[in-house]
């Protein structure tokens, strides 16, 4: 086989086998097959895109090219799940905690990531003591003891995969469907996921802006899992103002804490609910997403699901009193109110905009080696929709520097505010299952 | 300027401008652009292809990648011809002297190749003494003098092409008409040509297969040529079968003699005095093809033609007796008769197949380092459309061995007769002026 050939059949509209698909992803992860055949290849995608059958092989092949984790030890259907990224997005430390508090067994493995704030665990991070270096063992009896497990990334999962972003980052390759597709979903299987729930976030604020290309790609992930025997359902989520109020590390937790008692942002116990619904369901714990989203309120209403972030905060090694005392978490020195020099309603709040303050604030990394502030962030005081007075606070901002007029410049930049009333924007905008 | 947001804006069928083009070729010339960012973005050009002005800007970014040739010391109107290669091509050896002998300066730069037979040099060397290993300066004298010299290639022409050609080879984008019209041109006129006529071959034994593909690399062409300032035609020629009858190196330098003497095969006769009319009128030593065609005729029948060759010869160090008496040129030891095993109309002489035949001889490369043997080659007795009985000859064999079954194999594959009458196919496809 020769990849050259391989190349100019794609090129040339025609679907390649199972075979040699494995050809080249094996030959490019081991260096046998250059940079500028795969550019080549990858381009050819870009314009003919794949079939169902070849996404589903491309996939399990990044899957294969490095380790997976085996979590068969665990009892029950495992259900990740996994955003397509958006600003101040809390899901994850509710959605952990509260499938799990109705016996859907969550083996999370996370990372720290770059972005507008930390990753999963830097946010956790923020809870004293709290740390992720367990070992395998430990992971696998805590989930079965607790439901719900964090673990730091290990192994050399997916290499292809980084091999291939990065180089489809250089060649403008990176927005493929197929190849988006295929890179979300070989990480999340050998990661060790049984059963997938994704959320597409469309809108300013996300990496998809458009909503038929959102509803594309979430069709194309249910597809692939489907197709390799994961069991997959998919939600689009809009991401044009950020999910919530609190876009900062410690300032997420907090808020994660309030949506497990039932007293978050609107918005974001609804996601958690609609995801958590299909994770349920996916585990085999519900057999409809209305008896699943009852569980869970129920769960929320009675203390349950509260409960067990405790048990899982202390269990590694976290104190578990942030959740009834909020203000044990990491606080930042200074606190302003950014106002509004006008009155009206609320018509434009830029997600990743925000997220360029939060980030200028210290509450996120720019590059690998930058150090973190989890006290820091923005909380919002107002979301789009809602009418204001002149005077009135929008932000509040947690700073640990009191010279805050690049972030406040930023804000002004990011919030519109209009004479008319204005509609907000509707929050699921589409359910793949 | 980034070369990925260029990769990106053709991809998104976006124009480039010349600057940005030139950043391109100088880019990957230099080695500052990798090869795996060249070879997404020509796979892009395959794909959404390029403006008439791209063209322009890429061909000539590429002339200027390396050096070019002054040619501005011979007097008049420097006109080159190209052929897209064929099987027994004799129309250089014809040409150079047919136009020269009516006063139209051919300063040819040649290669040797690889191939079925030799480059033109390697033909040229079948006559004793021959050399191109000449000064610049006498190069152009020569031509001043005698209208035609011809001069290995030297100096670093087209680097970039070279290094991009390399690239497509193995990336899936030979196939791409801007880019194979860009590459010949960027040639043509890094060696000097003031105007160009261009022979692009079709059938079977081309590169082009399809007519339709043809007369559009021919019009892509002709445009790149007339936009940056050389007059360009260019006509569609059959190549189902081999041009001619001779296919190997000497046998096509005592073809090129039989045909300036007006003794030749019909058809190679016939495409000599279509292409060289377009040089004659392109170097405005005629006003019309018409008229080109007469001069020319009437120089084949007076003799000037042939005297050209001999001065051209002996001006080289060639022995030009040779015109006079082609026992001269090197000789094969053995002569084998291919003979037909049942009579009928000659329907099919696949021309790369027969091609294949005659370097199995000896008589062209199959790597840059083989030798090559001037004296062996195959003479076809019959062409599509004639009548031949069981056991006449169809092809003479002049080969250096005893053991031609492997040749007289690949014959047999090549040659079909039929039971019924079949018409011989047109040679002059098309003309682009």
């Amino acid at each position: 086989m020769r990849m050259v050939d391989l190349i100019q059949k794609k090129r040339d509209g025609i679907a390649l086998t199972s075979e040699e698909i494995s050809f080249i992803i094996n030959g490019y992860t081991k260096g046998d097959i250059p940079d500028y055949q795969m550019s080549a290849f990858t381009m050819a995608v870009f314009f003919n895109g794949m079939t169902k059958q070849e996404r589903a092989d491309f996939t399990m092949a990044m899957v294969h090219s490095g380790d997976t984790i085996d979590l068969s030890e665990i009892e029950g259907i495992k259900v990740d799940k996994h955003s397509t990224g958006g600003v101040g997005d809390t899901t994850t430390l509710v959605l952990a905690p509260l499938v799990a508090s109705v016996g859907v067994p969550v083996a999370k493995m996370s990372g720290r990531g770059l972005g507008h704030t930390g990753g999963t665990i830097d946010k956790l991070e923020s809870v004293a003591g709290f740390h992720v270096e367990i070992s395998n063992e430990e992971f696998i009896r805590l989930v079965n003891q607790n439901k719900v497990a964090v673990i730091g990334q290990s192994g050399n999962l997916t290499p292809a995969d980084k091999k291939l972003y990065a180089l489809r980052d250089v060649t403008g390759t990176v927005n493929s469907i197929p190849l988006i597709a295929s890179s979300i979903m070989s990480k999340k299987i050998a990661a060790g996921a049984d059963a997938i729930v994704l959320d597409v976030k469309t809108g300013a604020g996300a990496f998809m802006k458009d909503l038929e290309e959102a509803k594309d790609l979430a069709r194309t992930m249910v597809d692939i899992g489907n197709n390799v025997g994961r069991n997959t359902m998919a939600i689009i989520s809009d991401m044009s103002q950020p999910l919530g109020f609190a876009i900062g590390n410690a300032h997420e937790v907090r808020e994660a804490i309030d949506t497990l008692r039932g007293e978050g942002p609107a918005d974001l116990e609804e996601l958690c609910l609609v995801l958590g619904s299909q994770m349920v369901v996916l585990a085999q714990k519900a057999e409809t997403l209305e008896d699943a989203r009852k569980m869970l309120e129920e769960s929320i209403k009675n203390g349950k699901a509260l409960e067990t972030f405790k048990t899982f905060l202390a269990s590694q090694g976290g104190d578990a009193s942030v959740v009834d005392s909020p203000e044990n978490l990491p606080r930042a020195k200074y606190q302003f109110e950014f106002e509004a020099d006008t009155e009206g309603y609320v018509s434009e709040i830029i997600a990743d905009s925000i997220g360029t303050a939060a980030m200028l604030l210290g509450a996120g990394r720019a590059t690998k080696e930058s150090s973190i502030d989890l006290a820091v962030g923005l909380v919002l005081r107002k979301k789009i929709g809602d009418k204001v007075t002149k005077g009135e606070s929008l932000v509040t901002i947690h700073s640990n520097f009191e010279e805050i007029d690049e972030i406040k410049k930023k804000l002004s930049e990011s919030i519109e505010i209009s004479k008319v009333q204005v509609t907000p924007p509707k929050l699921i905008l589409d359910k793949i299952v």
